[in-house]
Parts: structure tokens; C-alpha cells; sequence
């Protein structure tokens, strides 16, 4: 069957390969990226589903506005506003069947095949393999503790004249980096100057564990005359309420949005009504707050042990930055002691062990570092991370157990 | 902003200018393309939301496989055999966002820029639009009361070689035609001599009145031999169940079906697994068959009444078809009597009068028969339906209320 050429731009996941391995008896996984179920509010969002279908079931079965259910986005429009975004209005946003379909949504919208896109190095891998279905061709720019490094990224910008920027600011995926206030400033202050669109997705930015993470470039981009027009923020209650609502949110200029709008009528025509009003009815009921709070607290506690953890277990022989949100430890292998310097190569070996994680090096668009990998803390309890780790110290000289077929 | 060339393809929908007149007090609407609310078995949602929240929360809320949450899969095999398809394995499917997500995959998976694809004239509106933002050149082909007309389309296949063909077999949207047992033999013959792709867009077909149509090209692929291989059937749950679920379904070859699936990833990562469990457990519960009988006496009262008001109050004006099943009146106006004879000119009248429809053009890709008009019966109780047909008489000779902006 002769498919399409676009086909040709991405390859099978790397990691699925791996994911296969972890129905394996015993093993503990450091590998997901999702939430831990056990801290679902299930509770509530049974009542939730409830009072939806009670008290509105024409509206939550039926089908629904493309934009999205209309007291969700001013439900939607609310939570922003708590988190500092004070002017985004129901209007401004429109509701996506997760925030991966805001991703392709962007894509349809703006990507001509050949068009470059800027991304961190490294960034979500979902986000390198769907714009490259629109043929983007991707640039990486590095980064540090401190996010994204500016003048690397405006230099790429002058270079490469990018259809979009694409940032993961706070508590990034895989890198747990969060963008320092003063080069977020200075992120906007591009996108002015450059006339260039900066995505800002921002799944993790409610799961921070001590201190508030720096606002949102969304938060700041009144600071910044101009910046508003050209910045898009991509929102999602899967890694704080539920990944299995699919409720994502897309805030972006009026022209991008009613572009992105068209292109989601003809993608899925909406997101789940039944979904949506649920996910209203929750927010209204006044959950959330405690929610946050309770997995706020328990990842706060399940990174400190992770930390703890790898630093008593492996030593130099792993660098990392705590992390101080989101779900992800990302680290480096340094060889010393004659470890194992290769994140694939440990990644084999701790399979053996019985713990698992994903290597750094398929989150690169380009330039892969290999010595890095990403652990993740979120669904593991402090006994099982300990476990783990303990595990992960054994495979650091253990003999591998798996071969590359 | 500089917006993806695709955009340039699709224009805003001519219906919803007519849509936005529907707010007007009074209304009869026969505009519409959804099932009536008022038939939601709102009862039976709920114990099964209930049931997937509290026996499987973990599921029904984690991230779940692209391909979709295993028993739904399960449960919608189980439903294609009793409709005919006895061999699709619940491998053999994926669930989708909707049927229009179906679509979407099937675009992103199949078509490159330039591409043909032949659908009937006149077809569904957001299939047109959606294969346009791949680039897609559309070729309509002919139809008559018993669907495509196959000699025709074989003509156009040798002329065109599309990349594939997709057609609404069973009470087509707009035209409420049925291909017929023979035609369908042929379109699955042609399918394999031509190794053309025929997409069967099926959302229609457990919407009978009567006898059963004919069984789906898909059930009857097993006749023909090497027809299979280039066969994709779209289900979906949003006319018989509900459609704010957004729960459809794809049944294509396993390669295409392996590539849709990847696609998806990118798309959307997964459908709602809170609405794939709900409807998993709503089909498991055994209340579809009681369903399905009750909307289907509903409609088919409906449409009765539709076609005796249309006989009585326009009588010659108007030649149409009666509805054996789906949710349409598809009619030309004659012009007889001195009466309107075309349909977007009849409906600015209409609305004048209080009753509004959509005008047939839009749904013809290419060459449209500007004096057709769909009307549905789906909404209107049999009351409304009747005084909205005579104020489509009194339209017919009446002065237009609105002029075109």
C-alpha cells in the first residue's frame, strides 16, 4: 500500500522497544512519564461524572462546540488566572483532546514541510515525532540547570529563521530544568523581536515542591510589549488531575486560534463533551486546590528519596540537579569507577538488574548526549524507589543481560 | 503570522452562517447532522460511567494504549460480528476520537499533496475538508437512489488512480442513499483489481427502519477475494449511543492499521480512556440491542412523517426519496408551479418562515446540484416536524427574509 511520504520523517519509538520489557516480572519501573494512579481523585470525579450526566446530559453526550464546552473554558480560564495568567478570557482558549493535540493542531496550522523548529536539547519526544509528520526539520538548542540557553537560542534563531520555537519552561520533560526569570524575559523578548512563535507547554508547572517555579511566560508576556502576539501556550490536567479525561488547552493569538479551531473540526470535531463537562464539573466543585496540595506532597517526598538515593547509591558515578518539581530526575553518567558511562548500555543492564528507566539519548533531535538518562520518581512508592536505586547501583558494573537484537 | 500552506486548501464552512441563524427564536431546525438528545440513555451512561470509575479507576483514568483500552476493543469486535463482520479480532480495530479522527488518520497516513481521492457527489463536508488539508485533489463521483454509480466510478478510478476512494454506503450523509447488494460486490471488485483503497464510512448503518440494508462492505469482503487487503470501514458510537464520547472506530489491513496507529500517538496519544471505559462497560452490560431498537422506531416515525408533510404540503415541487434508515431527507426541487428551484435561495426563505435546513451545494466537492437540500428528521418531534414542513410550503412562493451579506 503506497502511504505517505510524511511516513518517511519519523521512526518506531525507541523507547516502546524498551517499554515491551517492563511486564517483566519484578521489575521496577523509573521509566513512565505519567502520573501515579494511585493519587487519581476518584472520588471526585465520580461525582463529577455524576452531575454531569445529571444535570446536563444533553450537553455532555451530545456533540459539543469545536472550541470546546464553554463553562470548561471559563472553568479553564479560572485556573489560569490563579496561576498568574490574569487575562486569558474563555475565548482565548480552546479545550484539546490532551495537550498532544494542541501539539498537532500547531503543527497543521503553521509547519510548510522543510520549515525549521527550534526545540530544547532534550525535549518530548511526542513533540520531535508529530512535527516532524508536517515535515518540520528540527534544531536543537541546548540547555542547562537554568533552562534554555538564550544566547545559544538567538544566535539558532538568526541562523535558521524558525516557523516556531518550541519550550517545555518549567519542570521540563526529560530534563526537569526550569527557565530562570530573566531568560524567560529575555525568551519573549525574541519572540518580539524575531516576529517568531514560541510554544509553551506546561504540563508540570502546578507540580513544584517547595517554592512557586518563576510565572509562566504566558504570566509575563505583558512585560514584554509584543510578545503576546506571537507566544502559545499549551495547558493539560493529565499529569495533575487525570491523563485519561484527555483534557488539554491551547491559548494562542486570535488568528492562530481560530486556524487551530478549523483544523481540530476536521481532526476530531471536539474533545469528548462527556470528558469536558466532567472535567468542569470538577474544577467547580473547588477540588483542585487540595488535589495540587496532596500531589504536590507526595512527589515532593518521592524525589527527595530518589535524590537521596542515587547519591548514596551511585555516587560520582551519576550527576544530576535535584529536582524541585515535575516527575522526572535527569542524569548524566560521569564513568568514574569505571561505571558504565552510556545510558543505553546502563539502561540494559539495570533491565537485568530488574529496574528500569528510559536513556537520554532518543529525547535529542540532534546531537544525543549518551551519557544521560531520565528516572522518573512519580509512580514508584520511597521503599520501591529505594529499591530500585539500589538496583541501579548493582547494574553500574553488573554485565549486561540483554543483548541489542 | 505565516500559516501552513495546507490552510489555503479548506474554506470556512458555508453552513455555519446558516448555523449561526439557528439561535433565532422560534425555529424549527431541520438543519442539523446529530442524533436527538432526548433518546441518550442517560440511565445506562451513568451506571457505566460509574462502573469504570469505581472497578477499574486506575484504567479508566491512566494514559492507556494507542490503539485502545482492551476491552472496548473487545466489546466493538463483539458488535461487528453481530453486524455481519465476523472476523475482525480486536486487534483488527483501533478506537478513535470519533469517526472524523478516523478520517483525519486516514488522510495523514494515505494522502501526499496532489493526491485524488474520489468520493461521491455529494458526501460529507468534513471529509471533504479533512482530506483537503492534506492536499488532497477531490473527484466526485455520480450517485442515485442506490449509491455510487459503479460503472462510473471504475471510469474514474481508471482516469484518476486515486489514492483511494471513500464512500458512505449505507444512509449516506447527505444523500440518505444505500448502495445496493450488487453495487457493493463491484466496489469491492474494483477495489481489488484496481488495488485501490475504499474507505467505508459506516456511522449510519444500524439506523434502519425496516428490513436490515444490505450487509457492510466490510462484511461482504470475505466474498470477494484480495478485497480485504485494500478495504477501511469507519464505526463509530455517536449516532446509535452518544456523541459527546467521541468513540469510533477504524478497521483497516494490519500495515495501514500499524501507521494509523502511530499517527494517532502524535495526534492525540490516546482516546479518553474515561470515555472508552464507560462505553466498554455500557456494551457490556447488554443494553445496546435495546437501544437500538428504541431510537430506530423514533427515527423511523420521524421520517414517516417527514415524508407524508413533504408529499402533502409540497408535493410536485419537490422529488425525493423515503428514507429507509439514517438521520435524512435528501430532495431536489423541481421548480414546479412557478416554486423555487434552488436550494440556497429556498433556504433564506425558509428561515424567513421559521424553518431552517442546509442547502444541498456544499456537500458536492465539485459540480454541485444546486437545487438539492438535506433535511433531517432526527430532532423534531412529529408535531414540530409537521409545522415545520408547512412553513416550508408557505417558503416556497414566499418573498426572501434575509439577502446574502
Amino acid at each position: 500500500m503506497p502511504f505517505a511520504k510524511r511516513l518517511d520523517q519519523v521512526e518506531t519509538s525507541a523507547i516502546r522497544e524498551l517499554f515491551k520489557l517492563l511486564g517483566k516480572p519484578g521489575i521496577i519501573s523509573f521509566a513512565g512519564g505519567f502520573p501515579d494512579s494511585a493519587m487519581f481523585d476518584v472520588e471526585g470525579l465520580c461525582q463529577a461524572s455524576e452531575a454531569a450526566l445529571r444535570h446536563e446530559p444533553g450537553a455532555a453526550l451530545q456533540y459539543g462546540a469545536t472550541e470546546g464546552y464553554q463553562p470548561l473554558r471559563e472553568q479553564l480560564a479560572r485556573f489560569m488566572a490563579h496561576k498568574g495568567a490574569q487575562d486569558v478570557a474563555p475565548e482565548g482558549l480552546i479545550v484539546t483532546t490532551g495537550s498532544q493535540q494542541a501539539l498537532d493542531l500547531i503543527g497543521k496550522t503553521l509547519i510548510d514541510p522543510g520549515d525549521k523548529v527550534i526545540v530544547e536539547g532534550p525535549t518530548f519526544l511526542a513533540t520531535i515525532q508529530c512535527f516532524r509528520l508536517y515535515g518540520a526539520e528540527l534544531v536543537s538548542a541546548p540547555i542547562d540547570a537554568d533552562g534554555v540557553q538564550v544566547d545559544r537560542l538567538e544566535q539558532l534563531i538568526q541562523q535558521h529563521r524558525p516557523k516556531l520555537v518550541y519550550l517545555i519552561p518549567t519542570f521540563g520533560n526529560p530534563s526537569g530544568a526550569t527557565l530562570s526569570l530573566a531568560r524567560r524575559r529575555r525568551v519573549l523578548e525574541l519572540a518580539a523581536r524575531y516576529q517568531t512563535v514560541v510554544v509553551e507547554d506546561d504540563p508540570y508547572g502546578d507540580l513544584y515542591f517547595g517554592e512557586a517555579p518563576p510565572p509562566s511566560l504566558l504570566a509575563l508576556s505583558h512585560e514584554v510589549p509584543g510578545s503576546r502576539d506571537w507566544l502559545v501556550h499549551c495547558g493539560s490536567l493529565s499529569k495533575v488531575l487525570a491523563p485519561g479525561l484527555r483534557v488539554g488547552w491551547l491559548v494562542a493569538p486570535p488568528e492562530l486560534l481560530a486556524r487551530a479551531t478549523m483544523c481540530k473540526q476536521f481532526s476530531d470535531a471536539h474533545t469528548s463533551t462527556f470528558a469536558q463537562a466532567t472535567a468542569a464539573q470538577y474544577l467547580q466543585a473547588g477540588r483542585m486546590p487540595a488535589t495540587l496540595a496532596h500531589v504536590r506532597a507526595v512527589y515532593a517526598e518521592r524525589a527527595r528519596a530518589m535524590g537521596d538515593a542515587l547519591r548514596g547509591e551511585l555516587g560520582a558515578a551519576i550527576d544530576f540537579v535535584q529536582p524541585r518539581g515535575g516527575l522526572f530526575v535527569w542524569a548524566r553518567l560521569t564513568g568514574a569507577d569505571g561505571g558504565v558511562a552510556d545510558g543505553r548500555e546502563f539502561a540494559r543492564r539495570a533491565i537485568g538488574q530488574g529496574v528500569a528507566f528510559v536513556p537520554g539519548t532518543p529525547f535529542f533531535c540532534a546531537e544525543p548526549d549518551h551519557a544521560t538518562l531520565r528516572l522518573s520518581f512519580a509512580t514508584a512508592d520511597v521503599d520501591r524507589i529505594r529499591e530500585g536505586v539500589a538496583r541501579l547501583g548493582r547494574a553500574l558494573h553488573a554485565a549486561p543481560a540483554l543483548q541489542e537484537a
